[in-house]
């Protein structure tokens, strides 16, 4: 094979196979829309629902967006003056800030797309799905779904792989008098800015995503099953179309947004970690690239029998995990054997000595590492979330001696359940390390998420499923329907559970991968952790976790709060509501939602993007590794505490539900878990979730600013630190003026003069 | 004064100071409990059941005790085979083995000894107290239950410096061959087992006590209050009296052993980072002297009249450590300005070229900051803690909406709590690394702690006045009796925030010294954060913390189900309990909390001791010092978060009560917010506190293991790592065995044949 294209090949053709795979997944993703687009839609009612909750997604989306094209202007200009100003490469055309700017307003769209793409799929699919179920039995439901789901997976590693190879290219162009090896190391400096983009919106959606799920959630739930007393998904409660508007912009759009981060995420801080060998450059793309081609093959790998057992479906569902796992594993030998040969060169320091073809191997074994570790990782998650395992029934029996006895022991299952990925990733890291050293440790977090298309499908498949079974029981379909659809759910639980071990394992890897890329380029030899600068940092790094959690589980229940007081006005003044003779006023609900969702993202937001400015400019950029450091370990534990407790929790009621549990439904046991669970849907898919975005997105934009620290002191330019201070401060006090000043009071008394609906 | 001790004195001039100074502490303990027993004691009654708990609480400590002498002898024979083998320093007299050993012994006696007294006092002072709120009023028996908390505080700051100064004394002996330096220097090298014997006490009785009085809490009031419906305190429920002895070998002798552990520990830290400079080491003995004498002088100044208000009540409180505060500052500056002469020879290179005088007042400095800071932090914990303020009232008013928004709520006000103490104490690091580098950090712990004498006094006094309430309550004593008692008890909750800042403080300051004196002794020259093992290592240590916090919390549970089994059993078997005509089997119930707290601390107990000799030892200092980071950046959020939840829980619930807000008691709201005081019942007192001495336990092994890891390459001696790997593995799965494989199951149902009592 002559023609691979390694070490003395030109740009262009050094992206070409990863633009190709891309193109793949582009074709892919056509084809899965027609065969989605064939499947037939239900009746009038399920039809009308569907589109409820689609265009209650696209205001969602279209209102964040629109706040959020500030803050891409803002930062686009941000970027565009400073680097213009203060241009970081050595032969500079005085353009390094429109190439860092594109290259962020690039990452910000796409990863904005990638959400829209995923949300349109899924509320179209919904409906279809139910209507699968409903007509066809459960197979072809399962197709339906994982359909929406694998539009999602391949819409989010193909607009990555694809966005990120032609910016890639396009960064190396019309250098003047730089040789190509440099070109590559300064085209990857603006792919920085590409990783910026995306996962400001991935932090942005999560957030708000995450508060408007579970405050409709929560606010639909308080009102319409406790005060009320109306079963869950009843279309007389005003919230309900909020609520399944939230698992389409949350789990989906937000899972999305959030993936498509960490795939790119990785990809860059890998190729930053080649210190300009281009091989080395160039070889997460190739991986991503086979990866790609791999899940097409997984995909076709999944498919079972018509009634088929649970058991069935769940290994329909892992084959086409182990096929891709195994195919992307012999497409990288092949490219490993085709780019390691014996007489290529490495040049960076770190792997010096070691011979090519060894080196190759090596690398082979730190992506292998990667993808186990990932599984691993999901399997832990799996033990301590699943009711089939001792941790989750602990909960359960708890629950014979009331709610708090649940919260304490799934806080504590929460909490223990940190060490198994703690342990896996602790030897993924020395291995790696002992392989690759950090290259090796980076290329693993690449090798980790080579599947992420196949992957991310069966995790966007569970709220599709979820969607569907709403729809199922707002039409008021036959019960059969609903039974169809919570077996989908089910399984949909323990894929997620996968899932997570992949999105955990892959923001520490990649987090840790882009703090030493970042140290690298901010020239700095070496952080002391005992440095007292350093140390201060890490235990400022390490509360900004809990600080990020609190505030968006707080906003949780301050949107829930708006929620309640509106569906309740409702309840006291549309008459016939109650009785099902009036329309609830939908629409209400998902504005106000919508509204105060995104009110809410803001201040945690400005949190995240700021602290790394405060610290690597009021300080500089040894404190900066050290709050990094403090905020990986600390963000990484609470990660995984709070999804698995919340998890667990959500579980342990299941298990009262499904398999009748110490005494079934209705029971004070079984009420005292769905407190564990109410508690447990901020932690898990909203604080828990967006935790893993926030040690990413500090960690790239460190590695943006880089350049601009490189190599000042500690305290040196103390006085341009004042600026991100002085932005933070105006910032919480905008906030809090405009949003928090007028906090809701829900014990107030409710106006009850009935409007005619 | 020429005769100040300073540079040129022998030994034992060198701790006349302090020793002088901890012996007017045992008089001022002596004359207290002269005081305190001259105070009538209550009627039959009420002695009888004050007797009944103050065996209990003796039965416990003695059984504590007599399991933790297994562990003190074995880790004595290792230490003095281990030291005597591989003697540590240059002028070995074979003696270096015996010589840490003894320090390690003496440590771990003298803290047991501290425990001891302080339980001794406050089970002979709770019915003093009773009876001084029933015949002579508030100012009286706030007098004697401050008298009880005084003793407790003498005594472990007497305790302390006593034992710290005579061993520091014991070990310069003997020496052949060394200057008088070189005998400092490795006098503090034996005393860095002082300091593991006392915190290793201090975690196991921490932990122990914890479990103890949590599980025999959450175990009175299910089966009591919930099933039963009988009063709290009621002398019907067999568990009352394992309640009441659980608040004093939890809240006072662990408390104890806890706050006996700071103070030398940060005696200890500073010392050793004097780097050998005689002036150095001695100042923080000479300012914890300094200290005793001013709480003594705080102690006189409090005291109010009779039918003072609450706010009276604080104000007396808050007087005696105003005044103490003032004083101390007073004579260390006398002190420094002594010491710190023009022609003072300061040899340590981290301070050279700083003109002594200027370093002087430098230091003292740190000293103010120190004790500011700690102030500053206990402020901010009554913020986040008091009803008076919001975040509280927003936990009450959560619980409109039902217990889960209590708990959502309660969690996110505990984490956003940890920002204003994370930032006082990067200011204070900051600071004080700017005046005084490392060395100044450490003395900074030093200030903070100095008037620990009173602030433990008025920290001690609330589990008493918690005690006198019970007392009253069980006696069935007038109604305004139980409202004296319980105000007093109020005040200690406001007191207990304070004290808790200066816990918090300290174990952070005096961790972080540990840190950087493990490091220097180590020979570890460069700590780089971004070195993949020391980033693995962090990770590890990171999960520590929530490891520990799991495992307690889990063990409450465990043990309350025992105690749920056995006062089920009771109710179901004896004959007239429930009617009143029968009395309890209290013992067994005592039996019961004694023996499953004592099995349930092993667990987290082999973990922490053995958690720094796997790293240490199989990897090697490097990764150790990166463990320690870790475990102390998420040690310190999660120890603030799991208090300040607990205690903002607690108030939270008081606030109803007391102030009869959102409907006052008996209303869901109330219930809702009961929940989460019982959630926070093992946060506050089992969890949270254990996690600050779990860090400072584990810095401190680290310290003793120094000398023999020092050099060690990465990986170098693994093979000896799999020793401590055995150990930890056999433990657990003994422990498993022994313990866990008997799961209580509190849903089984009772035997009812009914005994004649």
């Amino acid at each position: 094979m002559s023609s691979w294209p390694s070490g003395g090949s030109s740009p262009i053709e050094l992206v070409s196979l990863s633009i190709a795979a891309s193109l793949m997944a582009g074709v892919m993703v056509y084809w899965l829309n027609a065969k989605l687009a064939a499947a037939p839609r239900g009746n009038d009612l399920m039809n009308k629902l569907s589109d409820q909750i689609a265009s209650g997604a696209r205001a969602f989306l279209k209102t964040e967006y629109y706040y959020l094209s500030f803050f891409v202007a803002a930062f686009f200009l941000f970027i565009l003056i400073l680097f213009t100003v203060d241009p970081p490469t050595p032969v500079a055309t005085r353009l390094d800030g429109l190439r860092m700017g594109s290259c962020f307003l690039a990452g910000a769209g796409l990863s904005a797309l990638a959400g829209w793409g995923g949300m349109a799929v899924a509320t179209d699919c919904n409906v279809r799905t139910t209507q699968a179920a409903d007509k066809d039995g459960r197979s072809t439901a399962l197709r339906g779904a994982g359909t929406g789901g694998a539009v999602m997976g391949f819409t989010v590693v193909g607009l990555g792989l694809f966005g990120l190879s032609i910016m890639f290219y396009l960064m190396t162009l019309n250098r003047m008098g730089s040789t190509q090896n440099e070109d590559l190391t300064y085209a990857l400096d603006s792919l920085a800015g590409f990783g910026f983009g995306a996962s400001s919106i991935a932090l942005f959606a999560r957030v708000a995503g995450g508060i408007y799920t579970k405050a409709a959630d929560v606010g639909a739930d308080l009102v319409g099953k406790v005060e009320m007393d109306i079963p869950e998904d009843d279309p007389r409660n005003p919230a309900v179309i909020a609520d399944n508007v939230g698992d389409n912009v949350g789990d989906v759009a937000g899972m999305g947004a959030d993936l498509f981060e960490s795939f790119v995420g990785s990809i860059i801080a890998t190729a930053t970690l080649a210190n300009g060998d281009t091989t080395l450059i160039m070889l997460p793309f190739f991986v991503a690239g086979a990866g790609i081609i791999a899940a097409i093959a997984g995909y076709f790998a999944v498919g079972c029998k018509d009634g088929a057992s649970q058991h069935d479906l769940l290994f329909a569902l892992h084959k086409g995990t182990i096929v891709s796992g195994i195919l992307v594993l012999a497409f990288t030998a092949i490219i490993i054997s085709q780019t390691f040969k014996a007489d290529t060169v490495i040049s960076t320091n770190e792997l010096l000595g070691i011979a090519p073809r060894s080196l190759g191997w090596r690398l082979f074994g730190c992506i292998v590492i990667g993808l186990f570790a990932g599984i691993l990782i999901g399997q832990a998650t799996e033990y301590f979330t699943s009711y089939t395992f001792w941790p989750t029934r602990s909960i359960t029996e708890a629950g014979v001696t009331g709610p708090a006895t649940v919260i304490i022991q799934g806080i504590g299952i929460g909490m223990i359940s940190t060490v198994p990925p703690v342990i896996i990733l602790v030897a993924t890291i020395l291995g790696c390390n002992a392989l690759g050293k950090g290259y090796g440790i980076a290329l693993s977090a690449v090798g980790m998420l080579s599947t992420l298309g196949v992957t991310l499908a069966t995790d966007a498949y569970g709220p599709i499923a979820d969607n569907a079974g709403g729809l199922a029981e707002m039409a008021e379909l036959d019960e059969r329907v609903r039974e169809t659809t919570d077996a989908l759910d089910a399984l949909g639980n323990t894929t997620a559970a996968t899932g997570k071990g992949f999105a955990i394992g892959s923001a520490v890897l990649t987090s840790l991968s882009l703090l030493t890329a970042f140290k690298v380029k901010a020239g700095v030899a070496t952080v002391d952790i005992t440095d007292p600068v350093v140390l201060a940092a890490a235990l400022f790094g390490a509360m900004l976790p809990f600080l990020f959690a609190a505030l968006t589980m707080l906003s949780v229940q301050k949107a829930a709060g708006c929620i309640i007081i509106e569906v309740r006005r409702q309840f006291a003044q549309i008459e016939g509501l109650r009785e099902g003779t009036a329309e609830a006023d939908s629409d209400k609900c998902v504005a106000i939602s919508t509204q105060s969702s995104i009110e809410e993202m803001i201040l945690p937001g400005i949190y995240a993007v700021m602290a790394p400015f405060i610290i690597g400019i009021l300080i500089g950029p040894k404190a900066l590794v050290g709050m990094l450091g403090g905020a990986i370990a600390s963000g990484m534990m609470l990660a995984i505490m709070m999804s698995n407790a919340g998890g667990a929790w959500d579980n342990s009621k299941k298990y009262i539900e499904i398999e009748g549990a110490v005494g079934g439904k209705g029971t004070e046991t079984h009420k005292a878990c769905v407190v564990g669970d109410t508690v447990g849907d901020p932690f898990k898919d909203t604080s828990g979730p967006a935790l893993n975005i926030l040690i990413k997105l500090m960690s790239m934009i460190s590695l943006v600013i880089a350049p601009i620290i490189e190599g000042v002191e500690d305290w040196e330019n103390w006085y341009y630190g004042l600026i991100p201070i002085a932005i933070t401060i105006i910032g919480s006090v905008y906030v809090y003026k405009m949003f928090w000043a007028n906090t809701v009071d829900i014990t107030a008394p409710v106006d009850g003069a009935k409007e005619s609906a």
